[in-house]
């Protein structure tokens, strides 16, 4: 690849430029806490309640940014292959602005997302299951139309876009008397993480990406030392099954994050029943990921499979210290709840499977 | 009654001073909204997320208030008797404040909220189904224990306390630009809707009741011109279920309200699935029943059972409008979204209503 083809590299500068870009333009989302929550972790958890941003998902933000760019630069549509969330936000930002907006989602997508791309204006073309199939579909449809293709990780305004949601995180926790110490974010294609990591640098806020066991790319590639495929296993975590993260984001994130730690089902479950009963909103899998995260790091931070970076919150002695260590000295833990997209059957599964789990501890406790 | 007797009538000024005692003490909620609810009204509807408060509803400010007077005072422990979610409320303040609580609730009433009083330290009582059950066995319990009896509706501190939600939501809809030109609150004994109408005084903003079919306390007192009791039927809406609306809360709102509409199961059950999967926060019915009346009068205004008030938004000859001529003008609803206090299995229950519903339609359309 010549220098004229790399991209740039995000910086903090474009999280910091991003943030003051979409205020008024997006949702200052509210930043909730429940004191069950915070006795589960025991640490003070703040949840990002992105799930109540425009288009039910902090996609909305990176979406808004790029297609912002695409009108200034004279472009008439836009076409973005997604898991679903993306999509729904890149349909959105495109009519708010006129313009034509083709997506790709995987067929297995959840039909709540399908229908508000749909609603939003968007041709919507169903193409596989894997993100090299939507990637495929879209470059086609972005050659016969000539519209720029915005892919939903592996793009420096959707990795600042989705960074401001950290940032204003940050702002909030200081403003509000409980600065963060670390950062856990959940890890679909990476962009997310990305900017959560640009919008802590140089704070002493440690970073921490989870993703579903079997769709652990970002983990491989932390511990390949480059960005690393895998073939995803089913998770209900529908928004983080790309095959590989996105080699923009694992640039960005591949030195700055503490680490990752690997979620199964049972634990997205209880995290996304903790969300509801509890903080009373309703996540999507994908989103309740990070909270599911951050309480099995609180309960065992040796689940964390680490990164090159050190822990920013050093011992008394200025040691760097371990996972183990960093998270006992951590008082207030940010989580973006990233998204809020799900469709009602999987709610009522979900539930419903509290309290068969209730159910039985009752007859084991008889 | 000799008017030593005769409890002052909370005012404006009382709910102004406790909006301003409240703020710091409890959440100040965020104001909501989906796309897809406005569509549905024809207008803005904002909600404001009381679910969201501590110990998941609005009740917690009229307690805050109740409790923290009774601290000053010197007393040691207090009585409520609650439907649910004053009991949790009083818990938590009587906690806060090393009271000893007690708490008095229907044999009937939501696990969720048993189990939340019980957790904020608070003695459990369960007496009867009725409102009169409850308040026989409070007032036992209030002699016996020395310990005075904060009512859950009918006492001028919980009146100015909820109204602090309206309060709050004028001024949160007016910084954003879209002043409110009705306030929708669902109606149990009567203490939001009095808030609300003290909130609003003195504003062009009419006020509007919401009552479970068979629960039409306040409609019916509004009829009759005085408190008026009824056989409560079965609803969904546990919190709204009080035999008779509150002698003080009936004198404050009996001249300011514009009305009540009453809303049906089937009616909440379809605001609570909207609020879950459009604005994605889990409402309780109850709390959900005022986004039911909203949607109600917004399609057909002729459903209000009339108060004696005059429509606040007259029309363009100066004349009071009827309510189908007000609903026509008004541009912004606010609604208190009261609580969000469910158990797991009527959450499962009225999600699958949904699925239920839509797999009908569909072989229907098949």
């Amino acid at each position: 690849m010549s220098p004229v083809d790399t991209p740039v590299l995000p910086d903090r500068a474009r999280v910091e430029e991003a943030t003051r870009w979409l205020a008024g333009r997006v949702v200052r989302t509210p930043v909730l806490s429940a004191p069950a929550i915070d006795r589960l972790a025991g640490i003070r958890i703040l949840l990002k309640a992105e799930n109540l941003q425009t288009g039910g998902s902090y996609k909305t933000r990176g979406a808004m940014l790029a297609v912002g760019r695409l009108v200034a630069a004279g472009h008439t549509g836009v076409v973005a292959p997604s898991t679903g969330n993306h999509a729904v936000a890149v349909a959105l930002a495109a009519q708010r602005h006129g313009l034509a907006a083709t997506v790709v989602l995987p067929v297995d997508a959840p039909s709540t997302k399908v229908a508000r791309a749909r609603a939003a204006g968007a041709r919507v073309v169903l193409a596989g299951t894997t993100l090299e199939e939507r990637l495929t579909a879209a470059r086609g449809l972005s050659s016969a139309t000539g519209h720029p293709l915005v892919d939903a990780y592996d793009h420096p305004d959707v990795i600042a876009g989705q960074g401001s949601a950290s940032r204003e995180l940050i702002e909030q926790a200081e403003r509000a008397g409980t600065p963060l110490d670390a950062l856990v974010v959940p890890v679909g294609g990476g962009g997310g993480v990305a900017g959560a990591c640009l919008a802590a640098a140089g704070r002493p806020i440690d970073v921490y990406g989870v993703e579903p066991v079997g769709c652990d790319s970002l983990a491989r590639s932390l511990a390949a030392g480059r960005p690393t495929s895998v073939a995803p296993t089913a998770t209900i975590a529908d928004g983080l099954r790309p095959t590989c993260v996105g080699e923009l984001a694992f640039a960005v994130a591949c030195d700055r994050v503490q680490g990752v730690v690997r979620v199964d089902d049972d634990q997205i479950g209880e995290a996304f029943r903790l969300l509801l009963l509890e903080l009373k909103v309703l996540a999507e899998p994908s989103g309740a990921a990070g909270l599911a995260g951050a309480l099995r790091l609180a309960a065992d931070p040796s689940a964390l499979v680490p990164g090159p970076a050190p822990a920013g919150v050093p011992d008394h002695a200025g040691r760097p210290a371990g996972p183990a260590d960093a998270w006992k000295r951590y008082r207030t833990v940010g989580v973006v709840l990233t998204g809020g997209n799900v469709d009602a059957e999987l709610v009522a599964r979900l539930v419903t499977q509290q309290l068969a789990g209730t159910v039985r501890a009752e007859g084991m406790a008889a």
